[in-house]
């Protein structure tokens, strides 16, 4: 086995730990928490469905190479609840390291591409970034209201702050925002 | 809310049952059964990796489309296991019919890229397909030779009939064939 083979499936296997990473919010039937490596394939396939969405024409490759790989800095920094300030206070930090390590176990070139487009997801600066942070946000959304709140009320976050943070839906798909605030409304007064 | 996006959202809503879809496969650490959706995720991320052993040029963006919705039929079909001659008699015909309920939510032109998608996968004919297909039976090796033999051990299936399966590899991406052989041999010897 070659050098950079043995470098790509070596990634792989220490990938497969986000499967073990635990998220704040529930599966739509709520039976168990979700995890990042099921996450990160639900925001893939909403991508592939909602691109039309998108406020700026948008390469779909991109989009979904980045919900692909945009939680894997969890499998070292573990995932950081949105609603958690002290936390998000590190969070840089921590998931740059993890991805200077983690991309890191690829051949050059490859852990630098994947290490730029976890960078590009974070800073929000492209189409392609606004548009998978907008679905990133609109699948906890959904997930939310399928159940009964989900970690806004476990964690007793208030609508307000909810629609505050969740408004940055509108920067890449202003369509699906409309139904974001929508959904979010009728989850906390109740009406789903 | 249009019809459109109301039909897009249902779709989205059905699919989040593919987190709960068990495989004969565990994670790489043994703790668990993996699930199909986790599972789409890494066959993706796999594409994303080794992309360029593709025994032909292929698109891509197809092979991960492919990759992440290759597995939602089972939804309704069940996760249907390779080495069980009995369940794949009727596997095709279970599948079929999901594919028709489950793509069926999408707008019409949505459904029919989706369901194409699908049967491209499973009838092998593209080299994108092929390529896929290759690399949903690497994941899967990987992930026995990880824990002991896996699934193979758990259902005493030989090593003849798991190398006779897996040489479709080598259709598909030659020297990812050279790599699984290896692995099948070395598990089922106990040098791993």
């Amino acid at each position: 086995m070659s050098e950079r083979l043995q470098q790509q499936i070596a990634f792989l296997v220490e990938i497969d730990r986000l499967k073990g990473v635990l998220r704040r919010t529930r599966l739509l039937d709520g039976s168990r928490y979700e995890n990042s490596a099921e996450h990160s394939w639900y925001l893939a396939m909403a991508a592939l469905v909602l691109a039309e969405y998108a406020r700026e024409p948008i390469d779909l490759l991109r989009v979904v190479k980045m919900a692909l790989i945009h939680d894997i800095v969890e499998i070292d920094a573990g995932d950081t609840f949105v609603f958690d300030e002290q936390a998000r206070q590190t969070q840089h930090e921590r998931e740059a390291r993890a991805a200077e390590r983690i991309f890191g176990l690829l051949p050059p070139e490859q852990a630098h591409e994947f290490r730029a487009l976890w960078e590009e997801f974070v800073e929000r600066r492209t189409s392609e970034a606004q548009f998978a942070a907008a679905l990133d946000s609109l699948v906890s959304v959904i997930a939310n209201a399928h159940t009964d709140g989900g970690s806004w009320r476990e964690h007793g976050i208030p609508m307000e702050r909810v629609l505050r943070f969740d408004q940055r839906i509108e920067q890449g798909a202003p369509a699906l925002w409309e139904l974001a605030e929508q959904l979010i409304v009728q989850t906390f007064s109740g009406e789903r």
